[in-house]
Order: structure tokens, then C-alpha cells, then sequence
């Protein structure tokens, strides 16, 4: 049974609340809920943050044992030195995600520290881009 | 009767102490007493953190609720996408503050992530900032 | 009993006529009307061109005997190394006005020559912003 | 019954050959039998071309009829402009496609013309980006 | 006796742990203890956090008393204007510490905000980096 | 009738004396006469000065009543912000005008602070450009 | 009897289908034989590709015998030095045509390898940008 | 006899009264009556304005018979492209002059539009800048 | 027997005809037979295109079996990231030709994708650089 | 017995007398002779020169056999990839010192060719930087 | 009686055999001697070098006796900060020279580490700007 | 009989002993012999420096009776303007020569001063790239 940590960055508590137009609707507990039913035999930690300094310690205490990570730094993606040392630190593969197209927003959205030293990165197909994380973590980590 | 939020960001809470001759020599929450006296009939919450994150908590907090923040969010002005993120999440209007005229200071103090998102900005008068802010808030919110 | 003086800078005299969304529908004049009203007791001297160079002229020729001057340089703000210059050459406090918030506008409206040697910078409230130097000019002037 | 299409850039032909250590050894035909074989209900047409001109011609001739495209533009990624109009004039959403994580490598491999303009984007999961990418089209597309 | 505090920022907690081929195989504790055996007439205060926050914290906390800090900030070197500004605002000296060569590296750790406003720099001689800060202290603190 | 307006920049007075390997020998009132002769349905309002805020009057005062305005705003193009926010507030549409290819000049005069607020951009026939704009107006004003 | 040769570059031949909102409804074949009509005593050649390649191509064929050169290379105007290198080894003139305002978009489209090498550049007034080529032509070919 | 032409930019009608730091006490016209005096055989005609239009009219006035030019375009200097194009427009030499060394000062002084159109440069002598640009006017004009 | 491919890039074809003072007089059909006839002992392909993917293709087909290639990727040098791909994937060593001395012209000529994935470079001899590189081929393959 | 080399660059024969207000009154030899009592056991060979060339050549003399070598480039730090060069190609384990906080004054004094290619970098201590980095290379070379 | 010394840099040894076209035909010493003549009451001292180092040797050389210094670093003037440390460290005024107008030059001779350091700069009068420099060290300095 | 001068510049002393795996191991004087032998009918001269001054004392001595000069300068090929007008001021043909492909290297090696006015440039052949700079200057000098 493998273990897998979702881990969300600033401002995506508000989910559902906040800019709807681009990130839905749907809460990020509903959805999580949703996943956790679709796949059974999988243990999906999730943990949210808007301390750039509790994604790294979360980072560090479930990267030596988890077997995957999807990490949504949000906007800790494009300035976050620091967490993409805990990345280079860790043992685990972690996969970057984005709900909105990143690419297609400000100039200042373009530019990921976190990319680098991921395994991969997946954006743009809304919550749907987490439950492709774990698809990728199944057949990749 | 009006509710508005005050939030200071790293080492404001040093004001009076630090670099007095470009900060002045009143501690904060002295002449958070006389702006209080000076106006009555407004509620005036004050939070003050190092911590970016602490400040997204604060602004997600009170961003629902009150008529109107003024913050001065000191070095994250420069740095931090993540508070912007987070006046673009809420609904109550921010006004940007600043005791000194940042753009007289170093070049990465000329740019600001958050002056962008907010309703306004007020830089350059002391302390006198925030009650120039109040008096926008009235006004304008 | 204090002497002011609001100089406005290109295309300001277009007011009320000109992209109504972001500058609003009241013609300067009108608001004048207003806040020669509520602040009696000061004298607010007023002028408007399109001329970078009459701007100076008229800088120059307040900026030793006024108790303040509100500038909104507009367009000016940007390109005019010249009027900074003058701002310098004089001894009035000068303040910087904006309607609009310049910083939510086009990149190139994010550098401003004329802050650095203002006193201070008030921007985003709509014509209330030159009321807010008034203010900013009696407490701080 | 989807129609999906496969459109392969510059180089991708030698896939097995090339620098294994970056891109593997398994040659797309191979691959791509094995996913037909996974996802028999959908209809996957390939195409990979060495020509920029060539990828715009096949962009254009099944973008109005197919349910969805995979793209890795490869090298043109980072210098077409052409090729993402093309993806603007078209109606079929086009998922951008990586097989190596393209922002661990070169600067110049750092910038995507193409990522703006697709509805997302998959990188660094070796050849199984793709069918991340096709799983992704059969929730969103 | 003079009073040192040793201020560590993210990731640095997983010293000998992490990437050893750059930071080495030995426990920050385990060189702290031979440290303060050598330098038995020194108190040497120790504190490492991820958080930018409760670094700015802690050197607030010590900055008025201690006499010298070193401080090695990793990754917010490159990032936090908050740090140098909490440096400004102290009166302790503070020596920037590193233990690998930082412009050996990548591009992005060439700049420090935090070196301009420390009395002295040290990189790139491993654990031994903090040991010649001490002696940097006692001679000139 | 259509009431058609030239403008012309700084230097343009020179026409025919000035560079003329660049500008060729022309006086522009030689080319207007023709011009008028050609066009002898269209008014052909004409107004050349050295001042950037003379334009800036210029265009405000035919802004509104004219049916199109062909601007050769020659240095100005590439340094006035303010005659753009000119163009912005009028009503007619206005034409870009060079009469030399500003493209195979110095690289100050590649960006255009005008083009992007004009209707269309006519550069590199000589005088005939202000014929080809007047062509331009009545097919598409 | 003059010969003339319209070159459309890529994309061009989603004219009137693709983005219709930027590039009007109507196909080039249509407009093509309008222009045809129009001026009877020329003979338009017309060439559209999508291979950078293949407009090169056509360039040298035409380019010793042909009157004039209408070249609209649409996103290669921005990333071409070949096609640029193939106007300045041929005879005839060229001419620089774009159908929307190209200054008025992204900041990618504001770079023009083409222009500097062509006789003179229209752009803006959608189709009509053609046939004040050709009337461009006609006068200063 | 020869006929010398001083033109003197944007704020240097304040000299004496203004920054006399960087500037120094003298009125210019003080220094002018000396300099008449001292070279008793040449006409030196002089100019001030803060108008940039007003500078380019007068080069144009004087720019086909004065033997040569002293300009100190002060401000204008780093931003008037309009300038540098009426200077290359006329027949006299123009040299440029400038009382303190401005490459001593901020970076946006540090470049010159006019500086390459002019015979020469002489910057940083105070108002004997201007002594040393007539000796070259009569050395090599 | 050697076998060497030389592969010319756009419009190369027009050599002896195009820009015969920076490129010469000579077509390169007739340089091509004088080289084959000096160096009788080697088999000599040879292969122009003013198409990038027909270069790749060519490319791809001789990179595995050629003993060296002689690659003058003429404007593509500056601009394609594919042909440097194409280059890495192959086994041939390929050397960098030039006819004139590219760094003595525009700026845009000055980076080469092509180079640093090249063994080495020759450029400014005339088409004698070809006749260089065929001897760094013979003591260097 | 250790074998030391201490190189110092440009200018820094003048210490004592030059800028006191950065660098300090002692004279370095002063210094030299306290630090060689000091650390009496090794051998410090001093060199000191203005010349790029005569740094390189005793580096070359002094690194395939001293122990260790200080190098303070001085100016040369910010401009001399031949010193670098040196450095790389030698064998003695050099470390950079300076005198002043290099990091605290001019922008182009904050980017080192040397530091990439030195063992660690010691400034800001004044004269004991050098003391420093004697106790570094006894420790660590 | 006054003490002056020229220094010459690289390449200006071959004045009058070089470049003649921009630099003249007249040998430096054939002007130095009339310079003698003209100005017989003041001591010239001579001296020129290749070497930026030689350079730097005769600044600290002449640098505390002489009553100014005239220096047209040549090349170096664009590279050397350590010329530049040379000029602070001394007392004698520098006024840098240069023969032709360097702003109309190559891009990298626009920028100047000398001239910041130096009491003022004359350019572009050819072997006259020594002149000038002689008559504004006897006014000045 | 024909008169070479090969010139190296910094470090290339230490070949066949420095970074061997870039360079080789066999000493330039090996190299040089060889080549002596091979070429009888030409005289060779060598010269080697680490001063940049030096090279400039030996271009201008050879630079007018030797019938072409091989230059290698290593480091200052990227840093000295100087060297770049040594060759300008010269009348024989110079060869820009580098060991290494200069390309595939650090980002500060690929901009070279020396390259533009240079007659051609031979890199990335390793010490061969002398022989084919001899070939290239019997051919075309």
C-alpha cells in the first residue's frame, strides 16, 4: 500500500471561495474526498499551509517515508529558494501541480524554482491535474 | 460603525527602536492610541508579524469581514507574491502603506507585488500614512 | 492661512470627457468647486497644461513662497527627468498625486522619476486622492 | 469512440536512438502500440515531422475535427511562435507534452511559446507523459 | 564572557543528512558540542528554523544583547529583504556564514540581500566556516 | 465632406532642407498643395510644431470633430507617453505616419509609444506615406 | 503591365475561419479577386505556406523578376533572420503587411526581423493593409 | 567676428539659487557678463528655456549661422530624442556642456541622446565648462 | 574513403549571385568541383535547403554513417534549437562553417545555438573556410 | 613548516594612506610583520603588483608548490577571467580575501570572476580578513 | 610654476599611424612639443604605456605631487575599475581626455569607469581636448 | 618565405600541464617544433604573455612587417577592449585561435572583443587549430 502527501500552498484553504473563474468552485476537502474513494488502496496525507516555513518542515518529515509528493507551492513556486532545497534534500519524488495554467497568467507566474528539482510538473487541468499526479506517481515513483 | 484592519509586516514592531531617523521615534502602538481617540466611532484591530504567512492567515481572517485593511507589509512588499495572492483572494479593499517614501530608497524597493492589487497607496508621511489610509477607507470604501 | 497649489499635468484638462471608466465621469473643476468649500481657510492656487516645460515654469514659480504643492505630473511621471529636477531646485514640499492606481496599469507606468524627490505618494482614489494631500499638506507641511 | 491525435516535433523520430540516457531506449512505435492496446476505445492518430511548416499543416487539418491533441513540440517549443497561432486558430484543446523535465535543463529550454496558448501541460515522466496526457483529455477534453 | 548566537535557516536542520557531497556528513549538533569545548569562554546560543519569520524573530530577540550573531540564512540569503532589514534594525554585528563556496553554484545564489548590511562575509570552508566566524568576533566585535 | 488632420512633429519644419539623403528635398507645404489638389473633396487641416504639449492641444482640440488624423510624431514617437494618453482620450481614429522605415534606424526608434493606441501604421515612403494615410481614412474611418 | 506577388505566411489560410474577432470574416480567396478586379492592369501572383522553408523559396523565385513583393510573414515576422536574409538577397521591393495592429499585442509581436529590410511596412487596417500595398507599390516601385 | 550661441536647458534659470551644492552661487548671468568681457570679439547670444520645443525652435533659428553652439540641455540631455534630431538637422556645431560631472550622479544621467550628434563634450568644470567650450568653438569650429 | 557531407543552409543557393561583396562571385557549384578534384580520395555529399527540417532530415540521414559534416547552418545558426538537437542525437562529428566573419555584423548573428554542440568552428575565410574544415575533418575524425 | 603565499592586487600598495575612511591607516607590511610573529611556524611569502599579468605569473610561480595562497584581487576581482584561468589551472588551494564589505559598496563590485574558482571567500574583517584566512587554509588545506 | 602630466593608454603610441581617418596624422609628440611652446610657464610631464598596470604604477607615482593630471585611458577607460581605485586613491584631479567623441561609437565605449573618479571629462576635439584639459587644470584645479 | 606570428595569451604557458583534459598534455614548444618542420618555407615566430599589455607591444611591433598573426589571447579575448584596438590600428591579417570550442563553455567565454576585427576565427580543433589558422593565412592572407 503505498503512501502518497498532497501538500497545498498559500491560499488554497480558500478553494472554492476564492477567484472562482480560475480555480472552480469545488473545495479542496470535497475533492480530496472524491480521490481517496477512487483510489482505495493508496494512504493520501494532506496537509495546507500559507507558512513557506511549514511546507518545508512538512516537506522534511514525510519526504524520508512517503512514496510520492504533489506539491502546489502556489505562489511559493516563484519565489521559494527554500523549498526547492527541501526538495533537493528529501528522498521522495515530488511532483509539481498547478490547477490553472500557469503559463498562460503574469509574466511573474512564469518562472518556477520548484520545477528544476521535481520529478515533473503537471498544470492546468484543474483539480483533475492532482488525481494525473497520482497517476503519475503510481506508474512513475 | 466601521470595522478596519491595521496589519504591519516584518520589524514594524521595532518602530521607535530601529533606524529612528527614517522611522521616527513613536512606538506603534502609541499612536495607535491617539488614532483610536481621534476616531471613536470606528473599531481599529491591530495585528503585527514577521511572518508572511501569519499575514495571510490574518488578511484570510478578517478579509471577509471587515470595511477595509491598510497594510504596510514592509520588505514583503518587494518579495512576496504569496500576500498578493491573498488580496486578490478577499473582499474587503487594502490600502498599501508606507512611513517612508520607498521609491527615495533602494531600487528593489521600487517594486511592489502588492501595490498592483490594492485599492490605493499612501507612502512617504510618517505615521501620518495610516491616518491619511483611515480617511481613504471612509471615504472610499 | 496656507497656500496650495494642485498643478495637473497632460491630458488631465480632459477630466470628466476622457476614458470615464478608470478617471470618472466629475470634471476637475467641479471638484475644485468642492474642496475649495469644506477647506476654507486655505488659499488652492490651480493650473493644468499639457507642456512639460510650463509645468516647470509653474513649479518654479510657487515653489518658494507655497506651504505645498500637489503635483499630478500623469504622463509626465514616467519621462520627465526635468520635472524632478525642478521638485529639487525648489523648497515647497511637493506631493505626488495620482487618480488611478498606476501600478494595476501598463509596465511602463510602474516607474516614476518624480516620487523619489516627492515628500510623499498617494494614488488609487479617484479624485479623493488630492483631498488626501490636503490632508497629508496641513498635518505634515 | 474519441479522436485523438498524436503530434510528434523535431528529433522525436530518433526517440530509442537519441541521448537514451535523457529520453530512453523504447522507440515511440513501440510505445504507442502499447497504449493503443490500453485505450482500445479511442482512436489515436500519430504524426511526428522534423518541419515546423509540416506540424502547423497537421495542427490545422485535424484541429477542427479531433476531440483532442497531444503535442510535444520539442525544440520548437521554445521558438515558434507559428506553431502556437496555429493552436490559437484551432478548436481541439492541445495538451503540451514532455517527455524529459525540460526546466532542469538549458535556459533557453525554460521559455514555451506553446505552453500560454494549450489548455495544459505534463513534463518529466518519460514516454508515460503521454498517456497522462491522454487520460487527462478523456476527463477534460 | 561574551555572548554568540548561531543562527541556522531552512534545510540546514538536515545537516549530514542531506546532499553530503556538498554539506559534508557530520551533525550541526555534534560540531556545535566541539565547538563551544573549544571555545569554552564563549556562550554560544544555537537556533535553526525553516521559517524567514522565526529567523527575524530570533534576531530581534538576540540582536540587542548578544555580542555577535552568525548567520547563516541559506536560502533566504537569496530572497529575504526582511532578514537584512531585521540585520539594519539590531545593533549585534552579524557575520554572514556559509559552508559551501555559494558562487560556485548556481546563478540564482550569486546575490545576497543580506551580505551588504553584515559586517563580514565567510564562505566555502565547510563547518569551519562558523569557527573562523568566532574568531572573526573575538577580534573584531 | 471629410475633415481629415496632418500632424507633424519635431524637425518636420526642416522638410526638404533637413538630412535630406533621409527625407528627401521636398517642403511638405509643396507636398500638401499637391495633396489638396488630389483630394479636392477632403478638408485637410495641417499643424507641424517642435512641442510635444502643443500636439497634445492639437489633438485634443480636432479630437473630437475630425474624421481621422495622420500623426508623424518623429522623435516624439518614441519618448511621449503623453501624447499616447492624447490618443486615448480623442475620439478620431489616428494613423501612425513615417516617412522613412524607423526599422532600419537606430534601435530608440524601433519602440513606438504611439503605434499600439493608432488605428494602422504607415512607415518607409517617404512623403507618399501621408497619401497612402489619407487612402487608409476613407476606406476605413 | 506590372507584376506583383502577395505572400501570406503562416496560419494566413485560416483567414475569415480563425479568430475572427481580431481578423475579420472574410476568406483572402475573396479579397483576392476583389483586389483582382479592382486593378485589372496588374497581374497578382498570391502564395501561401505555412513552411518557413517554402516562403524563402517562393522569395528567390519571384524575387528577380517580379515589380513588388506584398509580405505578410505573419508569426515568422518575429522569429525569422532566414526570411529576412532572403528579402535582402532579392531584387524587388518588399513590402511589410500586417492585418491587425501587431503593436497593439503581445510584446512578442513588437520585434520585426522583417521590417528593417523592407521598403516600408502598413499594418492595422485588416485587409485593406494589402491594398495599400499595392498602391504603395504602384507609386514608389 | 564670430557668432556663438548659448542654450541653456530645463532649471539652469535657477542657477545660483538652487542645489548651489552641485551647483555653486554665480548667476548665470553674472558669469556671462564676465565671459562677454573676456572675449570681447565674439557676439554670444544667449537662451533659456524649460520648454523642450522652445530648444529645438532655437537651434533652428540660430542652427544656419551661428559659427557654433554651446548647449547644456541639462535634464534633456538623458531623454529628449527630439533634440539630438534638431541638432543632426542644422549646420552649425553644437557641443555639449554640462557644469557638474554627471557621471558622477544618478545612472539615468550617466546616458546621452545628444552627446553623439554634438563635436564634443565638456562636463564637470562648473561654469568654466562653458569657458572651455568657447576656447573649442575657436580652435575648431 | 572518407565521406564527408557538406550541408548548406538558406540561401546559400544564391551564392555568387546574392550580396557578392560579403559573400563573393563564386557559385558554390563551382567551388564544390574544384574541392572534389583536390581531394580526390574523399567522397564529398553535398546538400543545400532553405528549409530547417529538410536540414534535420539530411542531417539524420548522414549522422550516422558520414565520417564528419561540414554544417553552414547559415541564419538558422541564430535561431534553431532543433538543428542543435539534431546535431547532439547524431554521431558524425559536425563542424561549424561560416563564409563571412559573423561576428563582425548585426548583434543577432553573434549567438549560435549550433556552436557549442559543434567540435569546432571556422568562419571569415570565404569559401575557403569549407576547404579548412575539410582538413580539420581529415586530422581531427 | 607550512608554506603560505599572500598576493594582493591593484592599489593596495597605498594602505595606510589611501581612503583611511575604508581601508584603514596600517600600513600592510606593518601588519605582515605582526602576523609572521604571530604565526611563527610559517612561512608567509608576500607579493603585491598593479599588474593583471604579474598576478598571474606569480600564481603560476607559487601554486604547484606553496600550501595555500591569499589573494586579494582588488579591482581585478571584478574584471580578470585571466586570473580565474590562473587559479583553475594551479594546484595550492587559493582563498579570496578582502578588506572591506565588497558586497556593501558599488553594484560592480558585487560580481567575483574569482570567488567560482577560489576554496572560500573571506571580507569585511579589515587586515584580519588575512588572519582569517590563515587560520582557514591551516585548518582546511 | 605648475607640474602637469599626460597619460596616455594603449595603442595611443601609434597616433598619427592609426586610424588616421578618426584620429589624425599628427604624432602625439610633435603636439606635445607646440603644447610646450604655448604654454611655457607650466611643466609637462609624459608618459605612456600599454600596460594597465604601468598605468596605475604612474598615477601613484605623480599622484600626490603633481598640480593635475590629464589621462585618456583609451580602451581602458571601459574596463579598468582598477585605474578608477587608482584615481580615488591619489590626490592630484584627474580630467579624462579622449581624442574622439567615444558616444559616437561602439555601444561598449559609451560607458566609462573613469569618469566618475575623475574632476571632469572633455571628448571629440581631437588632439585640442589636451589643450583644453591644460586650460581647465590651470582655471580649477 | 613568409613571416607568422602565432601570439598566446594568458596561461597558455602552463599547456600540456593545466586542465588537461580540456587543453591536452602536449606543451605548446612540441607543438610548435612540429609544425616548424611541417611548414619549412615559413618563419614562425612565438611569443607568449600572461600581460595584456605585453600582447599589445607585440602586435604593434609585428603588426606591420609580418604577413599574418595567429592570436590566441584566452582570457582577454573576452575582456579587453584594448588588445581589439591593437589589431584595429595593425595592417596584418590576424586569426583569431582557441584550443577549446570556446561555445560549449561558460557564458562569459562566448562574447568576444576580438573576434569582429579579427580577418577569421578557427576554435574547438585543439592545438590543430594553429596548423588549419597557418592554412587559412597561406590561402587568403
Amino acid at each position: 500500500m503505498k503512501n502518497i502527501c498532497i501538500i497545498n500552498g498559500p491560499n488554497l484553504n480558500l478553494l472554492g471561495k476564492r477567484e472562482t473563474s480560475i480555480y472552480g468552485t469545488t473545495p479542496f476537502e470535497t475533492f480530496l474526498q472524491n480521490i481517496r474513494n477512487e483510489y482505495k488502496d493508496i494512504t493520501i496525507d494532506y496537509f495546507q499551509s500559507n507558512h513557506e516555513g511549514a511546507i518545508i518542515d512538512k516537506l522534511q518529515e514525510v519526504g524520508f517515508t512517503a512514496d510520492g509528493i504533489l506539491l502546489n507551492a502556489a505562489a511559493y513556486t516563484h519565489t521559494s529558494i527554500a523549498i526547492a532545497d527541501a526538495i533537493r534534500a528529501i528522498k521522495a519524488p515530488v511532483i509539481e501541480i498547478h490547477i490553472s495554467n500557469i503559463h498562460a497568467r503574469e509574466t511573474y507566474r512564469q518562472h518556477s524554482f520548484i520545477a528544476p528539482v521535481c520529478k515533473g510538473s503537471i498544470s492546468g487541468f484543474g483539480l483533475d491535474s492532482y488525481r494525473l499526479g497520482i497517476e503519475a506517481l503510481l506508474k512513475n515513483a
